[in-house]
């Protein structure tokens, strides 16, 4: 079974949350945007589902995945059908359904990340929106990430010290990884005074970074560099 | 069964998602924290849940539905929760995600619009970022509105024009209707002069607005007026 992944291909943007799992488990899957137009694939494939005309439950927007005959959209969905499959996320229903409230915290949380460099609408550059990001910046930073990852850390306390759900890698755990590690990319600065608030989190970040699929992952080529298209984007004047 | 729904007495908010689901079905429900406190209920039994100890797996934010010994937080993880069991979604499992899709993409609109009067920090007031809101609100209306209301429209147009999911009211249906109804109320001029773009959309909210029990909870007192503390703010201002 080869799953097909549906995303933007010059960005990690929320895809990487699909990736990051697809690659923990060792999937086999198909990132078909950054595969050749020549063989039908392409960003014209993925446009063919956001716009075709017979597409009958239409995507509001990628990440896309197709799992045989089902079409699915939105990385929390995406990553809730796949967690029974790809073995992360706890056996039993109660197990599931947490990992999936945890993702979709982390949904809400990374929209207001990306908000750091597009307060005022996704449709505007960066520059045409500067003076805004600064002043939500430093509100971001003054309540909201301490919120988030302080959050994440008495989850962690309150389980096993280790894993967000289970006494084993979820995908909660792949997307922290990529919170953490994203905005330590966009804010060096400012992760470095404050990380130490939450060491469990830190714990887990580089736990996820070590574990042997995602780190060969990490060193592949498969993974896109962090770049200032996607969700997490250095603006030296936003890290104070 | 009673489910147990905790959320802030005071607004409609996000938790009127749930509300208006547990309503549409005639579900056995208390809304914990409208009850008195001197039955161990109110808004300290709410921050018990946000704030204990000793809960094991704790919720970020209300919305919380306690279902027995299941304790869920977040909208859209509620309402996938509930779906099958108040024969608000669709029978086969493709619907059910499908409907799941949907609200997660509802999820994204409600953030947008919540930022129409909080654009820079939800800790602030509206006072104090309204110059923001307003520059927000112009780019919310120019594109995000028809976008997100284009494309319930031509989902509807996609399955049988009446219903978002399979061919009975879903929980989709029943937050259309409330993103909807909202949207009028805060933006009154705006959406008298848009909503016709989506006619489709609009017969489907005046349909959920008279299904019997909606109608009945709409004229109660359980549903609580819009308001200047809740999700849809109607700022005049804002309005052009």
């Amino acid at each position: 079974m080869t799953y097909e992944l549906y995303y933007w291909p010059g960005i990690q943007g929320r895809g990487e949350f699909v990736r990051l799992a697809l690659e923990a488990a060792g999937a086999d899957y198909v990132d078909i945007a950054r595969e050749p137009e020549a063989q039908g694939k392409g960003v014209p494939a993925l446009m063919a589902l956001l716009n075709g005309a017979t597409v009958t439950r239409p995507p509001f927007a990628p990440p896309i995945l197709k799992d045989g005959a089902l079409l699915l959209a939105h990385t929390a969905l995406i990553l809730h059908h796949l967690g029974p499959k790809l073995g992360l996320v706890p056996a039993d229903e109660a197990g599931r359904l947490w990992t999936h409230q945890l993702q979709l915290t982390f949904t809400d949380f990374i929209k207001e990340i990306h908000d750091t460099h597009h307060p005022i609408a996704s449709g505007l550059y960066y520059e045409d929106q500067k003076a805004e990001a600064a002043r939500y910046g430093a509100e971001f930073w003054k309540t909201r990430v301490a919120k988030y990852l302080g959050y994440c850390e008495r989850v962690l306390e309150r389980n096993d010290g280790k894993h967000l759900a289970g006494d084993a890698l979820s995908y909660a755990d792949t997307s922290l990884f990529q919170i953490v590690t994203g905005l330590r990319y966009a804010f060096p600065k400012r992760m470095a005074r404050m990380e130490k608030d939450w060491p469990k989190v830190v714990a887990l970040r580089d736990a996820v970074e070590r574990q042997p699929r995602v780190a060969a992952y990490l060193a592949s080529k498969r993974r896109i560099p962090f770049n200032e298209h996607g969700l997490f984007r250095k603006y030296p004047e936003l890290d104070a």
